[in-house]
């Protein structure tokens, strides 16, 4: 099972990567930059996670993580034009990637010895805070706030990690489950348009401060 | 004096929340992603103080941040009309909270050994680090860089705070003072227009790396 | 050694926060805005290295770093027309901060027991990240990815670092050597612009969600 684990982990990375490395070059990154925003949003999310816990980040002791997003790079340059017609496969692996996270975030900060809520939440942060980085670093208005549901199949998967936990199922089981249930509620809301309602606001909001 | 403190630090989480929910409703956010900006412009500040004193963040051990923050996204879908009338009711809250926040973190920096200078950013970084966030987060040039008096008022209330320390004042006193020097630096700012002078620039700045 | 370090260091704070206020006040931002974006370029580098290492940020115990971005909003005022001629001397002061910076997180790094690519990364990171904030913070898309050799330049720096610390110099010699190879590097890419490739893209990737 820890062999699946590192399989899943080093996919989500690669697919991340190549999300933040597609996006950067549709904004005329050069080479680098491209690489830097492929990295950021495939450590972001567990950097925060493991900053938050006061632990040293994962990827600076263990190369694999900058070596895989190199290997992305190097796949986007190669396959420039095949890759834009890939959407499915690299939306399918991102959705993995972002299952596979919350269940590594989840676990990590109950290892810690925080609450499960506190675990829901850093599940959740350790899969989509990379995407909400790559999208600031772009200057785009963060994508998970107005589209789909993509951190809230996180938390619904920590939810699900959490109910797991309280029957008599294996530790392995209840990650596949729960990295599942993410993975399923990603693909159904997109397939489905399913989304959460827009908070219908006012624009006079903005410029409250005058008023006084 | 504690429950006086901890009455305003909810109050304040809940003011900041609402504040942040406001503005993304304004920017057609949907729930979810209204509900993490109001979350993070809560807690972004004591956040960023506390990973900087490599302390565990507040809010990880203690639930009650995250559910003020939603129950003040139900008070704004529930009351989406009539909220932005109660403008100047929410520009109190926040001045509020300002000022309590800052208290907090000047307190919490000294506790942890550092010299009062570094209080005075601390608390700083507590009580405006969350509007900041807010505005990268919904890609406004953040508010507070161009408009009134706000972070300012906190370095005023800290050198206020270490006056007070000074005095015989008890240290609730010394608290109470400096969070109402915050709340009214701010309150009289924004009522006369009082603001820092803005820097004259040039937009040939941002050109001067062509020029060698 | 350590004189000329620290004067370096010190240099570099000036140059980058001389950066960030100058570019601060091309966007309007009051006198309070404009030193807040001139000290976080000038600390958020070494802040994001001290935070990944688990450290207790640099400037939260020594004010000097505060007290030199105060000088440079003071000089910037003062001198605001005489600035913008000063263009090729700010570039240079820029470019030895770069170098230096990238010599002072890589040091530290490997004092905190990591392996050498993680040095060149912290290195790289203390060296741009400061720049790259700032660029956020008054939001533009970060320069550092879409002109010349900035980052990049850091971590060829710290390659060779690494291959000065095969031989027999000294380790001050080594650190000139480092720094004077980022400064180079940095001043022949603007000189005869150099600049690493850009990934072509496509904009349709932007829309890659709505495909499934």
């Amino acid at each position: 099972m820890i062999d699946f684990i590192t399989f899943c982990d080093y996919t989500g990375t690669f697919a991340f990567a190549i999300s933040g490395i597609r996006l950067a070059s549709a904004k005329q990154f050069d080479w680098f930059g491209a690489y830097v925003v492929g990295v950021v949003t495939a450590v972001g999310g567990g950097t925060l996670r493991d900053v938050l816990l006061t632990a040293t980040p994962f990827w600076m002791t263990q190369a694999s993580y900058l070596i895989i997003s190199a290997l992305a790079l190097l796949f986007v340059i190669a396959f420039r034009r095949y890759v834009i017609r890939l959407n499915n496969t690299f939306f399918l692996f991102d959705a993995i990637g972002l299952g596979l996270f919350m269940v590594v975030g989840f676990a990590k900060t109950l290892d810690f010895g925080f609450p499960v809520w506190t675990a829901i939440v850093m599940g959740t942060v350790t899969g989509s805070f990379g995407g909400m980085l790559r999208d600031i670093l772009i200057n785009e208005v963060p994508l998970i706030f107005r589209k789909d549901i993509y951190a809230l199949a996180c938390v619904f998967g920590g939810i699900v990690y959490y109910l797991c936990m309280q029957t008599a199922l294996s530790v392995p089981m209840t990650q596949f489950i729960a990295a599942l249930s993410v993975f399923l509620m990603r693909i159904i809301s997109v397939k489905y348009h399913i989304s959460v309602p827009v908070l219908k606001g006012d624009s006079h909001y903005i410029d409250k401060k005058s008023i006084l």
